[in-house]
């Protein structure tokens, strides 16, 4: 099979993941936990998954392999370089609401924030987002910044991006079991608790598995030098023509 | 500063996170949560977080960046293959026993298994590894393994072991997450929920940044090309010489 066709194969797969990671936790923000709204109440929390998932796992992770779509070589960089920047910054403003929705509700609850595990490793991958961002703007956009910066801090920008989604997954993997731990409970109602997984626990377990599996597919596509942009190809001396004809 | 001290700093930060890891896990479950036995009690239990984070995060990470050590290179690269074989195949049984542990604490208390997305994320992680150990050592260290097949697979092998520990990861953080609030519920006798961050709480959410930050500092050196073993950058021919050498 041609290249381009297994990329697109392996592109195509980690879109389809998005969707089915947006669908699932709508599903269960909307069908199983009542629904949105923004009172301090338990219907302000579902946003907290909805916007976590959406923006610093989905749109993040597509992101991040925006340049590995061969459609965008051969071109001019820069408008490209404003969409990775758009739709980080997209993905950004997402989890900083997100962030908000969970905080007004332990706000209005009397809940305390930030001691859970879960909650130390949301904050920092944001956190490290937000900076990655800020210093992706100055370094890779602002036309001043010399070119001997943006080949030494390339690297660093890759790896942190990496790890950021990785600490985005685990975020989002260790929320929806606490979660699905605090409101499965069982009760003389009849409502079954987690460990007898009643349908919303397999549907928030799947949310998890699809959400694994999508970084995954990016990471795929990330690890693949062939699917490098060329101008970032090492042996292309470090894509220094591209960026000189953009900081002229 | 020369690359080789760069790259030693990584590795030795990446040696002490790992020394602090097992110390603050063996600390968590020794101290704080009564110590070990493996009669079906919580003290077996104890076992689980020990062995998982000893073997499926820090044993697994320095496995995975043997071959980064400039130590190991302009050598016959048989001798290091077979160390990380034997470093992966110890972190693989470290883990099986730790699942055995937690499998048969629920069996002797009637509680059932893998219901929690926290065990969904585990056992996944290590089936990938065991068919991963299975795999590599039948394509890397079978003599009989075509050198075409070494080079297809090779790629998979570092895309997947990338994966197995970001899987780790999350399950060690959704696993130390959902044993906090289980064990630390507060009570009339004066003892903190999780919420007030009691200092068991404190250690064990360290230990899960600990974690995250051994990851970063592994995925760093696997991320840094000029850090690759010499016969496996992309510029020396896909490692086809010593590969042909060793399969003789």
């Amino acid at each position: 099979m041609r290249p381009i066709i297994i990329f697109y194969t392996w592109y195509l797969l980690g879109l389809a993941l998005s969707v089915a990671c947006v669908v699932c936790v709508c599903v269960w923000s909307s069908k199983w936990r009542g629904g949105f709204a923004w009172n301090g109440s338990g219907l302000q929390f579902n946003w907290h998954p909805v916007l976590m998932v959406t923006g610093l796992v989905v749109l993040y992770g597509n992101g991040a392999v925006l340049y590995r779509v061969p459609l965008t070589w051969g071109q001019n960089k820069l408008p490209w370089k404003l969409l990775h920047a758009a739709l980080m910054l997209l993905a950004l403003i997402l989890s900083i609401v997100g962030l908000c929705a969970v905080f007004d509700f332990h706000n209005a609850n009397k809940t305390p924030n930030l001691y859970s595990l879960h909650s130390w490793i949301g904050i920092a991958a944001t956190a490290l987002f937000a900076i990655q961002w800020v210093a992706g703007l100055a370094v890779f956009l602002l036309p001043c910044s010399p070119i001997s910066l943006r080949i030494l801090l390339k690297p660093v920008h890759v790896w942190m991006g990496g790890s950021i989604l990785s600490l985005s997954i685990a975020a989002c993997i260790s929320g929806i079991n606490e979660k699905l731990f605090f409101v499965l409970k069982g009760n003389t109602n009849g409502t079954l608790p987690y460990n007898a997984l009643p349908p919303e626990a397999v549907l928030a377990n799947s949310l998890g598995v699809l959400i694994v599996a999508f970084g995954m597919v990016v990471f795929l596509i990330l690890s693949n030098h062939k699917w490098q942009r060329p101008d970032s190809r090492p042996e292309d001396m470090a894509y220094t023509p591209l960026l000189q004809e953009e900081s002229e």
